[in-house]
């Protein structure tokens, strides 16, 4: 077995497990490894490369069950026969290639999977009814490219829906609508951002964000969390100087956690001192079961320094693409200088949806959505309490559309999350989120889409299995 | 007149007349200049900010057009009486806005607009019910986030078209589907790039692609065009080290000459030589009217080092903001972790195009416009003959869906364009495009949407008009 590369595995994106599955979907495509190949043993390579032997457990198991490597009992693991034309044909995989894009390729959703909303419960017929309109009745003026800042009619449709759900008192020139909330990110980077400023980033905090950052040039330091959101103090005094705060307030992603009135005002006061910006992800705050959110940064923001980004990815669904960034008034030029140079969104779905949003199917599905997903939310939490008795526990939350329920066990989150996942189950691990804290061992869990309590009771139990198999 | 702010104009990237007329309405809509107040004349206000007298008019011709300012003969010239509530309401707009946004935003498009496919010829009736189709038959799996390197499809369907249209032979795997080419570029950018790299740029060259990487960071070294498109040997004498060279071979970008096929070699041997990127724009290869077009840069890349981009901007419509980018197949898995963090194309348009290029739709097509634009160019151009006489000279080019033409006057280029696009007609400026090279004096002019010979004459006459009033 010396075909296999057996140095370090060092990519620090991506879990050791999906670097490993990685080299050997890689020494398969390259031909390094045959069909009929006998691969290590699971105790060798451990060994061999110095990792733990539940992660080259997880993933075999990972390129097992997608068919990569056949287990023959006594006779040990070999490459199978099928690879040979199929995986052959195709380019090699780069090793750092992430596993989403594979995943995301089946084009379906996998059970608890987070970010989704439910999808059984969109409007499609008025959907399509209005989208329908739209398309049939396309002309010249639909075919260029359209204001780079969005369509008219949907900035001012958001305009109104902010200042009446959210309390933001907003100018339809204060919005910009982008290609999702990573669109805000890299809008609000152009505009005011310099490679290698410094900003804060919650802990844990949400990954695709952070990795975006990082990615575009950006330098994050990460600021604890605890009960009340992010430590407004300590992020102070590990860089007091830096030039913007990634905050997500009303639901802390992951956490759940809102951040307090006073830490909200600390923060405020902070960025006006500092001329630093706060970007506020208000990502989910639509879904509230209990109790009154605070209010928006944004709505409290008296010298300008909130960037406020809102998505219809949670509300509508995430294949549009669609999110919208409101601006201080007095950075508008900026942001149309921007927009202008990088491009707007395709015009079509931002007409659907100001249309939708006119005719009050948003309003109305927002408010359906709130009291299907706290029923949906209960089939979850209920499940997991019968099934785990006292190994898990869900603190409670106002909202959101996912579940964090910590683990009492000595398995690790990250572990579990992968051979969940290797089996079909879209949960996350808590430390997953982390950068430099130690978050107590925890999953994710989307419940969006759990349509009855026996799904849920399956999907857990599913879980549960998994676990006790490990 | 102290109200209005007399500094000098020295935003680089807008011309003085449009930074002028920002101004105006600056101040206007934040009540520096109130309804009845006289402005300077034209004399003085040009004395006082020392500025040409053709400029200042052609600000206040823009403003007059569109209400903002009243001439009252002899009594001067004064600010509209209506500007009180309607500017009033709007934010302060911040000089440094592109007029584009404002251009634009009347979702219409202008006599001789560059850029444009004939919006007129598409095939709306197909297009409308293959993207019907898929709208009613949208599912769960639609919803979600998509393959974020493109629909495969799609992928599929580009990479067939690219080895019988452009002898480019890759795998879907190479192809990725973006938002418009800036989407290309910006992947690219993240993907290859760091900030602050060099690269070579054509000079003149595609203002809106340097515009686009000046602001994402890199530092464009110009690079002169001349009869046989750009100097590779200056380049190399220039920025002998740069990490990329942004090139249009097939009809420069706004020149339209052919890049020489000695000169593809050297670039190609120094690409090689230097392991530096070479972005291939093919913007409108599709557009040939004579002659047979030399190979793609990419047909003829051994050594992995060309990023081709094509679009469907110019081949279907801008609005769509679809485009794809081939790379080597040694790059694909950095491409697709970058593609990971930037976040993908919706799918339902990717959707609709594949069944629009499978269907045999696409490739008939593209063959009905490049006979109709040959004639319409060909009316365009006799206009132009017609009209201008030996004022105007328009060189003879294989392509494209725009014309260059020549100026014979004094009169430069610029004050030209200004005064015809205050006028509605949509022409460029050659002069605009340059950065570092003085062009002879040149205006580009879109011919896609010239639907008969009257018009080609009704247009062309209005720009001689203008011509002749400066």
């Amino acid at each position: 077995m010396n075909v296999l590369d057996l140095r370090p595995l060092t990519d620090p994106d991506m879990p050791i497990y999906l670097q490993l599955y990685w080299r050997f979907r890689n020494a398969i495509a390259t031909g390094k490894l045959a069909p009929g190949d006998r691969v290590p043993s699971i105790r060798s390579l451990a060994s061999e490369m110095n990792l733990a032997r539940g992660t080259v457990e997880t993933s075999y198991q990972m390129l097992t069950s997608e068919g990569y490597l056949i287990a023959r009992g006594p006779a040990g693991t070999v490459v199978s026969p099928w690879c040979d034309g199929r995986i052959g044909a195709t380019p090699p995989i780069e090793l750092s290639a992430l596993p989403q894009v594979h995943r995301v390729r089946l084009s379906e959703f996998q059970p608890l999977q987070l970010g989704l909303p439910a999808l059984d419960a969109f409007p499609r017929k008025t959907w399509v009814r209005l989208a329908g309109r739209r398309l049939r009745g396309m002309n010249a003026g639909d075919m260029v490219s359209g204001d780079p800042n969005g369509y008219e009619p949907l900035r001012r449709a958001i305009a109104a829906y902010l200042a009446v759900s959210r309390g933001i008192a907003c100018t339809p020139e204060q919005v910009f609508v982008t290609a999702g909330y990573r669109g805000a990110l890299e809008l609000i980077r152009h505009s005011l951002l310099q490679t290698g400023d410094t900003g804060w980033f919650e802990d844990p905090g949400y990954l695709h964000s952070r990795r975006f950052l990082e990615h575009v040039g950006m330098l994050l330091t990460p600021v604890p969390v605890d009960e009340n959101g992010i430590d407004v103090e300590a992020g102070q005094r590990l860089a007091g100087n830096a030039r913007f705060a990634v905050i997500t307030p009303t639901h802390q992603s992951p956490t759940g956690v809102a951040l307090s009135l006073p830490r909200r005002l600390a923060l405020l006061d902070w960025a006006q001192a500092h001329r630093a910006w706060i970007i506020e992800d208000d990502y989910d705050s639509e879904f509230r079961y209990h109790g009154r959110p605070l209010p928006p940064l944004k709505s409290l923001d008296h010298s300008g320094r909130v960037l406020y980004a809102g998505t219809f990815s949670k509300v509508l669904y995430p294949g549009l693409r669609l999110a919208y960034l409101v601006v201080p008034e007095k950075e508008i030029g900026r942001f149309r200088n921007t927009i202008v140079q990088l491009g707007g969104s395709p015009l079509f779905f931002q007409a659907a949806v100001a249309d939708f949003m006119e005719q009050g199917h948003f309003a109305r599905h927002i408010k359906k959505m709130r009291s299907l997903y706290a029923t949906r939310r209960e089939y979850l939490i209920r499940a997991l309490t019968q099934v785990f008795d006292e190994t898990m526990q869900v603190p409670d939350r106002a909202g959101g559309i996912h579940v964090l329920a910590y683990l009492k066990s000595k398995l690790s989150d990250a572990a579990l999350a992968a051979a969940a996942n290797a089996d079909g189950l879209a949960v996350m691990a808590l430390s997953e989120w982390d950068t430099r804290s130690r978050s107590p061992a925890g999953l994710l869990m989307g419940f969006a889409n759990i349509a009855t309590p026996t799904q849920a009771l399956d999907q857990v139990r599913h879980l549960r299995k998994i676990q006790k198999s490990l």
